[in-house]
């Protein structure tokens, strides 16, 4: 995080509008690494990046709008695992399978921010529209041969994800081991893979 | 629920003691329809039955305790309602497909529950050890002509059930459309179906 002396805003401590905006979202994407959304405040946000609740407040009116931001946050962290996990398999089938088991891994690795992803209503909108969703799309596409508007192309990135969504939370849940190894064999199973 | 003026427990306002239990459970469930865990307190609830809430604390010393008979039976009604549908679609791959779609359609109908079931710390217990999963390894092991000691028939199941409980999970989180059709095409996808 920057401090400017010459900054307009002497109750930002220095912090440029975007640069606190930015230090605020970092810091609680450290909490949600270590603890629960439950167990997070805005006014200890406030207090770890040296700022007052005011100056919070006017970037994020309340817990919501900041969890909201965290979560959009994390959905593009998780849409960037996805990407790269395609690009080193290839693409193609192997990059469908690489997208899925990086799907879990990720969840796995960030469990209060992939919790918060999809926490209602934080997240009111539909998942079918989001970038990360077309993505897939056209990988389902490649792998099985289909064209983007076939409907079994829409289906297909439905079971995928479905898959790789109920074995994150299953995993995340304890309801089975969060074994690596197992991730492998139950995506691997997956018919486009 | 039954009052039997010749209980000896007069606080309890004639419950004998299993029924009491009973009553409690039946009416955290019909709280639970409509509304989420976090809104139920067991003051609540001693009201709603007519009892003190010291009686009440003989059966449940916390919330979390009567969440966590919630829970378990909650997965009981999941399990039948699996059993049942297995059952009228006479087992084998269509039985093992209706117990997916079951699945799904009772975690839509009984959302609080469905996410209660689930929700840590609550169910410490690994899902494999769970009757309906043995249920399901047998439904599996029939479906894909594997015995039951099969390592591929582990991962059916456990392909199975990511794919149904993700699904259920993407629908109440309202990230794709709660659509009775669309379980059926996601689930009739299934390699075992």
């Amino acid at each position: 995080m920057s401090v400017n002396d010459n900054s307009v805003n002497i109750e930002n401590r220095g912090y440029h509008h975007g640069d606190l905006r930015a230090a605020l979202i970092a810091e609680g994407l450290r909490l949600l690494a270590e603890r629960t959304v439950e167990s997070i405040s805005l006014r200890e946000i406030a207090r770890n990046v040296g700022v007052s609740a005011t100056s919070v407040y006017r970037h994020f009116p309340d817990k919501d709008a900041l969890m909201a931001a965290l979560a959009r946050e994390g959905l593009d962290r998780l849409a960037q695992a996805q990407y790269a996990a395609a690009d080193a398999a290839g693409g193609g089938k192997p990059g469908f399978a690489a997208t899925g088991r990086a799907y879990v891994r990720f969840a796995l690795a960030n469990p209060a921010l992939f919790r918060l992803i999809f926490a209602s209503p934080l997240t009111p909108c539909h998942g079918q529209e989001l970038e990360a969703f077309q993505f897939l799309r056209q990988n389902a596409a490649a792998a099985g041969g289909s064209t983007l508007d076939d409907p079994a192309t829409e289906t297909r990135v439905l079971f995928a994800w479905s898959l790789v969504h109920g074995l994150a939370m299953l995993m995340l849940d304890r309801q089975i081991p969060a074994d690596d190894a197992l991730i492998d064999r139950v995506v691997g199973m997956e018919p486009g893979c």
